[in-house]
């Protein structure tokens, strides 16, 4: 059997999400698609907006044949480290291709500009800390440096200024630098912008989207023409159980707590805390009354929002830049779930597979996975406190079969 | 004026505290009642009832004159520590005298006790370190390291398994170790004991017995009897603003969470987290309901319970060790409150304090007050999650004038 991976958040799975799988695996000619899936905390620093299984369930019912999960360490990584963990693992579930959405579409522009930036690595990196020495911010900086190097050769090269061009060439640079075998294949997106409210006369949305209409009205109805009707069920499954969605504002009342039992000495544990912003972070706290008002009041020119995010996700987790930053690569491949064509997969390959998988936790030794279930505990504790209703923890759920 | 000293918790003040207040004063022909007070944080590792702003007024309207915060540091201290915090302002204050409730009643076997400990100090830590190196628990080993001790010399002493005996020998070897002039002397205490439950032809009952009645009848009517007006009235303004009172279960939901953010490593930044008991927390914490749940798991003969929960409320205010322990003595006298001739009183020794008189604290630069605060934001963070209310901050109330 052949199997295409894909790197995915499914927050939650729309559309333009249904569109990429079945054209990843059509033109891919494979039997099975593949899904590393963030878990419950998101690349952008954000808490997803309802669990990863529900997540999980959505992707499987809309054709997606398997859904790991991808650690903690890695899903609230900036995009090289993301990317790094994304595809590993891919290649270690066996998948001949891998195959992401891009504002450019076509693969040869990113193979030109991985090379290029592979060859000329040194003199980039140095263009990138001049620019950020002049306090420029890092992505900006790094935008810099990159038409400073395009100068270099008459080539095609991708736009590094869009968010899944930027995350394309990571995934390639990512397999470059672990010499896997894996295939990139990219699609062109469809129309829909990362940030771009939602469109009443299409039906293709962007997650961002979708997730403020589903704020905004409190309801899930306003957005049911651009998810499938599987996404559609799990939402308002959610909405009644939980009552809420999930994001910062939800979980506020415990991040200010986290927050403020630290002395700014002690926030440096943290990743991403540094040159003087936990002064900010203590000094703001007490007074913010919801997390937007508490981000308005942190963020400079210095640090971009998603930083500032990823930041305060370690804050709420508890978890430290020494315990975040101790590995070189994924250890196991955490199952959420599969289809029956999923699981046939899975047996064909099992044996000859270098890392263990996991199906269940109960006695988890491995330190990447640990920081795994404590994220989801976290997250659970943030849930149970607003709707008093609990999330069966990752110990007693075994993966989803379809 | 002369001013006689006390120190107290008063969580809720009662008719045994009014007996102790009156009785002082007279013994001592003292002008002016001072009182030294714990803060949100009590020395059995509780918070307390209602804020400290409220007990403070319950004092003020029962013949205290004066009431200052017992910083965090010696509040939630052993027995040692707490009184040299207290002592230490006492005499800070020029308090002639301090006055404390004792079940011994006279001052003469106080003395000889604390001679008797003092000239055979090494001998009885000797026998201590002994007794707890057999896995006996540290109050139970200097109970037996004391009988010995005594057989030395045919005097009268003191019964050192009395909570209230024990503490009125730690004030009385505080004072003689920082050499203080102040002078102490006991009262007689009325016949309630520390924990007896309240007895309905008494109007004496302890603090502990009132709590246990409050929280089993949420209903303040029940112990109308055993309290000045004053309490009965603060105590029906708290429960009408905040709905409940405050005890370990209505912080549960942030101190499972603070515990749950640590791996067992990081635990041990905090006070009294050592010989494995950090597994032990972050093992039940999950699958614990509610407080006494997660005490009745973590409890071992090894531990007392106020030793254990002396830990929870350094984890969950995120107070560290290295915070705790930095300290020689007080560094500053806060006031909560005074009455007209607490005003006077202040007003004639000012000028000869030694120790800064804090009434606001905007911008406190020590570091011992800023534990204080923080103490006290996070009783009113725990306080807000439950009631949706806001408690004033440190920040913004002056001390109260009666």
């Amino acid at each position: 059997m052949k199997a295409v991976g894909i790197v995915v958040e499914y927050n939650p799975f729309h559309n333009g999400h249904y569109y990429h799988v079945t054209q990843s695996k059509k033109i891919t000619n494979a039997d099975v698609v593949v899904a590393v899936m963030s878990g419950p905390f998101l690349q952008r620093g954000e808490p997803s907006l309802v669990s990863k299984w529900h997540r999980a369930k959505m992707a499987l019912q809309s054709g997606v044949d398997i859904v790991v999960e991808l650690p903690y360490v890695y899903s609230t990584a900036n995009a090289p480290v993301f990317a790094e963990g994304a595809i590993f693992l891919l290649d270690a579930l066996q998948c001949d291709a891998f195959s992401f959405g891009s504002e450019e579409g076509k693969l040869e522009p990113f193979i030109n500009t991985a090379n290029l930036i592979e060859e000329h690595n040194e003199e980039y990196n140095a263009l990138i800390k001049k620019y950020v020495s002049t306090g420029t911010s890092y992505p900006q900086s790094l935008y810099y440096a990159y038409e400073q190097l395009k100068q270099k050769k008459n080539e095609n090269y991708i736009d590094l200024s869009k968010p899944n061009n930027i995350l394309g060439y990571h995934y390639i640079a990512a397999a470059k630098k672990f010499n896997l075998s894996i295939q990139p294949m990219t699609i062109q997106r469809l129309h829909a912008g990362y940030h771009d409210a939602i469109n009443e006369t299409s039906t293709i949305a962007s997650a961002t989207g979708i997730r403020k209409e589903i704020f905004q009205k409190r309801n899930v109805e306003a957005i049911r023409n651009f998810v499938p009707n599987s996404t559609y069920v799990h939402l308002v499954e959610w909405q009644q159980q939980f009552s809420k969605f999930v994001d910062w504002d939800a979980f506020w009342p415990l991040l200010k707590y986290a927050i403020m039992r630290y002395n700014p000495e002690n926030l440096r544990a943290f990743a991403d805390v540094s040159e003087g912003i936990e002064y900010a972070l203590i000094k703001h706290v007490k007074h913010s009354e919801n997390f937007s008002q508490f981000m308005s009041d942190i963020k400079s020119k210095r640090y971009t929002w998603t930083r500032l995010q990823r930041m305060l996700t370690h804050i709420f987790t508890g978890i430290t830049k020494d315990e975040l930053h101790q590995f070189k690569h994924p250890t196991y491949i955490r199952l959420l779930g599969m289809t029956k064509n999923g699981q046939a997969y899975l047996s064909e390959r099992k044996k000859n597979l270098e890392l263990p998988i996991i199906s269940r936790v109960a006695q988890a030794k491995d330190q990447m996975l640990q920081i795994d279930i404590r994220a989801s505990e976290m997250y659970a504790l943030g849930v149970e406190l607003f709707s008093q209703k609990k999330i069966d923890g990752d110990y007693k759920t075994p993966p989803i079969r379809l």
